[in-house]
């Protein structure tokens, strides 16, 4: 049954420190799925534990800016000194083969994606609280005073924009999120807008 | 997390023959949900097997337009001679008690809820190809042939009207149908313009 099955564009996006990438591991963990994910690039240090090719890839400050200046991104930001971008190839070559892709980007970026793909689906990713955010800026512990600073800053505008997204998910727990944000991948695939010509050509 | 659980009107509607009964029952035996069902009202004969205030509330066609005529139903039709209708004030009791309430229904009178309730959720089962319901309609084997001849000529019209129906789903297995359904619910919880007062709220 092929008329619930087409891949779409999802955008999981939401504040630094909201969870994104734990949750987005738990939605690649659940069975039966075709995501994709869209690995990110970045001129920002590598952590401990991080795989190049896998978590981002890692380039320099001047591939970056090539890259940009190139039209290379469907997305990019400049945070805290550093560039994020969703290479746009590995996102065109992914959704020709009909999979889900999965953007796990800054808010900023996803605002860029919302102009370019109005048909994507936006996810704002939120914290059961405000307070909640905070404590795991601080409590991450891979980042000076300074940065947490910025964070806080950049997540106290970043929470006025959940209103431009599609659906706001809490993250109460990794695995409600995930399952949420499965379900939200599950009903899209049935919405009206989606399916109606192809339901069309079924009643023929 | 009160975020995502509030309460819907849930719409499940689609052709005679498609198989609704048998899906939202489905439904009902999924795990971990508030679905509440709203029982229709009808004049039509009651089939061996069903039970009166649990598959249909039975009533003639007396009492039936007395209702009618004093606004007492959501929404109503008539079809093969028979009155069919959703009960407002049990509809209303259910989501006081801040639960989804599911209707299940003929396309005729979802599209009257549409206009009195446009914050319901919409949902059009389909079978997987016309022919599947034909063959449905007639394996049923408790009408005349005249009846089902009619019911073909309905659906043949109800297949039009989809696209006024929020989500397609096709129903071909039950389960799949049920499992689609249930996705749809939890998604609709985290819609945007249902949470943002909320989520306003949470970051005060």
């Amino acid at each position: 049954m092929k008329l619930n099955d087409r891949g779409l564009l999802i955008v999981l996006s939401g504040p630094s420190g909201v969870g994104k990438g734990t949750v987005r591991k738990a939605l690649f963990n659940m069975p039966g799925h075709n995501l994709e994910y869209s690995i990110s690039m970045t001129t920002r240090k590598q952590r401990p534990g991080e795989v190049d090719g896998k978590d981002y890839y890692f380039v320099s400050r001047e591939e970056f800016e090539k890259r940009i200046s190139e039209g290379k991104f469907l997305e990019y930001a400049e945070f805290v000194g550093n560039y994020y971008g969703t290479p746009l190839d590995l996102v065109n070559e992914k959704l020709a083969k009909g999979n889900e892709v999965v953007l796990e980007i800054e808010v900023q970026g996803a605002l860029q994606v919302r102009e370019k793909c109005p048909d994507a689906v936006f996810i704002f990713l939120a914290p059961p609280s405000k307070q909640a955010l905070y404590d795991r800026l601080r409590s991450r512990g891979t980042e000076s005073e300074d940065v947490i600073e910025q964070r806080v800053q950049k997540a106290n505008k970043e929470f006025q924009l959940a209103y431009k997204y599609d659906y706001i998910v809490v993250n109460d727990t990794v695995e409600n999120a995930a399952d949420r944000i499965m379900a939200i991948i599950r009903a899209e695939h049935a919405k009206t807008e989606r399916t109606i010509h192809r339901y069309i050509d079924l009643l023929k």
